[in-house]
């Protein structure tokens, strides 16, 4: 898909402002409906029954005292969804996550579930179930799990990509290596190095809203899912995967979303809820707990990470090495190669090596979450960047500006960068005011820089314009953070007409083609060069419509300032014609008019952040406060300004969360400790400081506007940047996020001790 | 919209067979959703206050006891619905009668409603509020509201359509007047006439599913209203006149429909729902009782025709007249004009002339119900035919199928047909089995014809083909007939591909461009039309996706058997590329494949049908009982027979209900006496014998396949084939519908007095 790029040219009229956000009332005044407001008549209560074991061989299950229980319509087991993977891993690997089979791999793995016709009946069901267990050994940490006596999860894993082929089944499914370069040779030139390991724990998203879907499936094929997604139509293919359905016959609504962040890119439930509808023949509602959504759904890895940087006096990196081994949950995930590859992405480096290793663990499947993997890369690269700088006596910042990439570097994991925004990113945090603050007592201030790779993928946008003018686009990307507003701002920018005269929806799966998910920073940006797209061949279909108004040639019309305007001499008399004023003719020249679009949106622009964090430290608790925090970004062109400075924000906060207080906390028994808001502190308000925002704008060329993903690169450095200024607040390099209290204090003693 | 007529020789492999419904597993098994199964977190129930009075002075409505009562979230009255319609008389008519302005026009009439938060606290503020009437005058006969000292219902109506202008108003508001030649040059001619009146009484479409709406109108001018209804886009235009909303931000979800008819092609209760929510500033579900159906949604016209026909010795019509006057309850439409048109259709007339009078009564707003208006013509027309067939000795189908119009004829409301299908039925008549079988004691046989326009309009599908290579097509026109199932098999037919293959869905008015509603027997063959075109779209894409994927010219790839197929000896070792294997590389080779079609369906093929009817009268009580029914009629092509079957089948049994028993009994008041099953008789399966049904296939030279329309003309001839039936069994001529046992009673008195 190419565009021609001298609109961007034009001078804008809807792109760039911040109009009121079209779902903004409905969300404020409690109408929005999310996942679990969505009921059917006659549906039933869904409730799954999970394993109280991390690691345990399923030697029977007895449902017969559930089913016989009054109220119980369905108990299904993994003997109601088959394995229909034809020996496809992930697919599997989906599958046996939703519903264990020979054994539970986690603390909270589902074994069984049930529909009943309330709630009370549900759980008392579950009780009725009795599952025999063979308790196994398990591990939950990920060095313990590589090394050699670890309890191996699964026998049939060998590790790949090592030569030779390992012999014996280990916990390691898979090593990637990027980078060029001869990095010993790099080594030997530096004059400075730094080697050190760091590592983070397990978070979780901590989305607001929980899982929920209402499923309805048929005895004849066909099947209804109203969920909670980031992708419904990613939710159709997988569950018409799993459950052997055509995917014509699964229509997918997605509701309004509390919170995704990637978790919502996976399906958990919704399986087991066609599964149990499937069973009952009646729709089943399933709503997931908070202690479940810990237990069950899909955390991020924890780490364990060696970084090797060596440097000249002058501040040139000359070699650059990590190994990093990330945690997958029970199967094997791209999370350790996705690590690898954002590494040393903001660096031009000479010779750079990245080893990543994925291992399995008895903990949940991990998920996506915002910008994957790279949080904890970025928390070890930027640490030991920022010890390298201090080391050889050069200020931080222009550490990193000496060796950031650039339009032309050849980047750590493979390709040649066009114009980026790490550069003026770091320029602009030198010259930034928060730079030169004074700072208090206990404080440090640290900073760090951040990589995302966005993505575009399967797009596809029906425009409808109706009979009068006003317009309403179709898109298939769930809007989780403002995408249809900027998507309405764009769509009315080409058309020429005001924002509040096109409304966005997101359509259902069988009302519009297929769309990859809004995950990878994708949705406005994929979803606009749709509506892009489409909006310019609804904008030809009004030509031909004024021209058959007019009767002269759609040769002798142009479209200028949402007008379609007769061109040359003769047409003098011929006042220009309006949307609606086409619109309302539509009728009588050819019936709706309608502009529609199916694309991959190739191009999605790479983006960068640096963050710049001040923190105070109580040396007496190791309590912390963020007193200043400031993103400075790259959005190409900010769509929306509002909503690309949220998400600044909520990345910035989620990342300071991670970096300072969240972590699954696991005891000696595999279990899960604190699977709730309770114990599992995610930051409110009152924790933290304004989060000041910078955008910048350096134009994708491949986006007709420039556009460039935002949502996810905002999370990349706060790990770093808060612990970088930690580690400066209270002079001890802080190596393993989070850097809770008790682990600052636990440093600040071994500093007093050493 | 033009297409290659070549196609139609192609043997067909789905067209013309009975595959399941799609719809129908949901229908079984109680899980579809109709309007009243839809429900909104925090929604209110609506209730309407009705007047008591037929006719009557709104001087005073106080609302504020009703507002004051705990629970009552909003009250509405005309006040909350200003008259947004800039003098449009037909705009202001649906206002007026969504909720009453000055004036109660008829028993039923809405005044008020209120919003409350359950179904008690609501009927509470109902008798709560105050509501002082002036009664008026009423008038419900149509003959009498012609009447020269008949209550006038609007000072302002003056009759239109006549010469000179009337100076004083009254409630006849326009005349129509259709025909060619010179009648009174032919009755001239004629060696017998016969000349009659005929009434006919207001019926109900009798549709089982109430109107049910869920409205949500939020502060921001967007809304969401989900109705039973067949036309989700214009009531989506109508509600958005009414309430002043921009079309593109109001979101119509159309629900599964028990039954239309064309009672659901006009809003009633949805503005009053809307306008409750907006003021309420929660979504509203307001269901209509039974009761309410009956007083205040639209029933059909009560008629008083006049028929005078005229012919030869030999059997030639040299003349035709008819006046029409037909009740239009309080609001002029053009239900008059209709029957003018529709009256002599039938028929190749050198002579003919119909005028229609529309009358205003105090009666509900005259809804369209199944080939609206004609239903009663061809009770007056196919009466008179019969009985001077008789007077000239003639048989009864003999003396039509000499009259009956052609190829070329010059139809009595205008154009020239085309080929047409009135002969063939006539002819398939004759030599049916039912025409020549015995008849018993007390039985008599009857058969009429009947003629429908059918319609063709504005038609949106977006079709879109799955990774798995299944489809998706989402259509505007509400599925009232099986038509989902319809346009899966034409959209198989063309892409080659099985009928399981195609999931046909109902998009809502976000979703896809504007349709026009399902009437006029438009739905399958206007929908079918822009699925073919979609269908032929997305054949072009995948010809050009093959090219891609083979890397040679698309103009070496034909369509063929539901394969991509190289031509060209250089191509020989290029197997076929079904929509599977095309599909499952779209992500590689341009993205989601789709094809979509915005047309004007022009060209929907006249309908006839020709009737036989065997009644067994009780000449002691005057019941009947139909013992024999037979529909012969012209599909064009059956897409679906079972489902054309079904319709000739739904159309004989309401025409015959209509014939035999149903009508609107008012009181002295004005009031209606019968609003409900019990005391409103129509006819249930105990009551019916199996409808008999030949299905003939004229194809219409405008559609790909030859389709017609076949929803409406069924109901067309049953109360001339009944009323003949009767007629000939108690051998009285029978002139008033319904021929119930009062009537047959008093018929059969008065001859035996006579």
């Amino acid at each position: 898909m190419t565009f021609d790029p001298s609109y961007k040219e034009q001078g804008l009229k809807s792109v760039g402002t911040r109009p009121l956000r079209p779902d903004g009332v409905d969300k404020v005044t409690g109408r929005a409906r999310y996942g679990a407001d969505f009921n059917m008549p006659g549906q039933l209560v869904g409730r799954v029954l999970r394993s109280p074991h991390a690691h345990a061989r399923i030697v029977r299950i007895d449902t017969s005292q559930a089913e016989a229980l009054k109220g119980v319509k369905a108990v299904v087991t993994a003997a109601d969804l088959p394995d229909q993977s034809n020996g496809d891993a992930a697919t599997f690997a989906v599958l046996d996550n939703c519903m264990a089979r020979k054994k539970a791999m986690y603390d909270g793995h589902a074994v069984a579930a049930v529909a009943a016709i309330d709630a009370s009946v549900a759980k008392a069901a579950l009780k009725l179930i009795v599952v025999e267990y063979e308790v196994l050994p398990h591990v939950v940490d990920v060095d313990v799990a590589m090394a050699a006596d670890a309890p191996v999860l699964d026998e049939t894993v060998f590790t790949t990509g090592v030569e030779p082929a390992p012999k014996t089944p280990s916990n390691v499914a898979n090593r990637s290596e990027f980078g060029h370069g001869d990095v010993e040779a790099g080594f030997a030139k530096a004059d400075m190095i730094v080697e050190r390991n760091y590592k983070t724990e397990q978070t979780h998203q901590g989305y607001i809203e929980p899982h929920a879907c209402v499923a309805n499936c048929n005895s004849d094929g066909t099947a209804d899912l109203w969920v909670c997604t980031q992708g419904p139509f990613v939710y159709r293919q997988v569950c018409a995967d799993l459950l052997g359905l055509d995917v014509s016959k699964l229509r997918v609504t997605s509701s309004e979303i509390g919170g995704g962040f990637g978790g919502k890119t996976h399906v958990w439930a919704e399986p087991v809820a066609l599964a149990l509808s499937r069973k009952a023949g009646r729709p089943v509602k399933l709503v997931m707990t908070r202690e479940e959504v810990f237990r069950a759904s899909g955390p991020t890895s924890a780490t364990s990470i060696d970084v090797k940087i060596g440097a000249k006096k002058d501040g040139t990196i000359t070699a650059a090495e990590a190994t990093l081994r990330y945690t997958s949950g029970p199967y094997a995930g791209m999370w350790a190669e996705l690590g690898a590859m954002t590494s040393f992405a903001c660096y031009d480096l000479e010779n750079v090596k990245t080893v990543g290793w994925e291992v399995v663990v008895n903990r949940p499947k991990v998920a996506a979450y915002r910008a994957p993997s790279a949080p904890m890369a970025a928390f070890a690269i930027e640490s030991a960047v920022d010890e390298l700088a201090h080391k050889i006596g050069m200020d931080a910042v222009d550490f990193r500006i000496k060796n950031a990439a650039s339009d032309g570097s050849k980047s750590s994991y493979g390709p040649v960068y066009g114009p980026i925004g790490i550069g003026p990113t770091l320029e602009a945090a030198k010259s930034h005011p928060h730079m030169s603050a004074p700072l208090g007592e206990n404080q440090g201030r640290g900073m760090a820089c951040g990589f995302w790779f966005n993505f575009g993928g399967q797009t596809c946008v029906d425009l409808n314009i109706g009979a009068d003018g006003t317009v309403t686009i179709a898109v298939g990307t769930v809007d989780v953070g403002g995408s249809r507003a900027s998507l309405s701002l764009i769509t009315a920018e080409e058309l020429g007409i005001p924002y509040e005269n096109v409304k966005a929806i997101v359509a259902d799966t069988s009302s519009l083609g297929y769309n990859d998910m809004t995950d990878g920073s994708r949705g406005t940006f994929s979803s606009s060069m749709a509506a892009i797209s489409a909006a310019r061949n609804a904008i030809q279909v009004m030509r031909e419509r004024a021209a058959t108004m007019w009767d002269i040639s759609v040769d002798d019309i142009i479209w200028e300032d949402g007008h379609a305007k007769a061109v040359g001499a003769t047409h003098d008399n011929l006042a220009p014609l309006s949307v609606a004023d086409i619109a309302a003719e539509a009728g009588n020249t050819g019936g709706p008019i309608a502009g529609h679009s199916e694309l991959v949106a190739d191009g999605a622009g790479v983006s960068f952040g640096t963050h710049i964090c001040d923190v105070e430290v109580d040396p007496e608790t190791g309590s912390t406060r963020v007193v200043r925090y400031t993103v400075i970004q790259d959005a190409g062109k900010a769509v929306h300004p509002d909503y690309v400075e949220g998400q600044y924000q909520g990345g910035a906060v989620q990342g300071i969360g991670w970096a300072l207080n969240e972590e699954y906390v696991y005891g000696a028994d595999g279990r899960l400790q604190n699977p709730g808001f309770l114990d599992y502190r995610i930051p409110v308000c009152s924790d933290l400081p304004m989060i000041d925002t910078q955008i910048l704008e350096i134009p994708n060329p491949n986006h007709p506007y420039g556009v460039r993903g935002v949502g996810e690169t905002s999370i990349v450095p706060p790990l770093a940047a808060v612990a970088n200024a930690v580690s400066n607040a209270v002079d001890v390099r802080m190596f393993h996020i989070p850097v809770s209290p008790p682990r600052i204090l636990a440093a600040l003693n071994a500093q007093a001790k050493g």
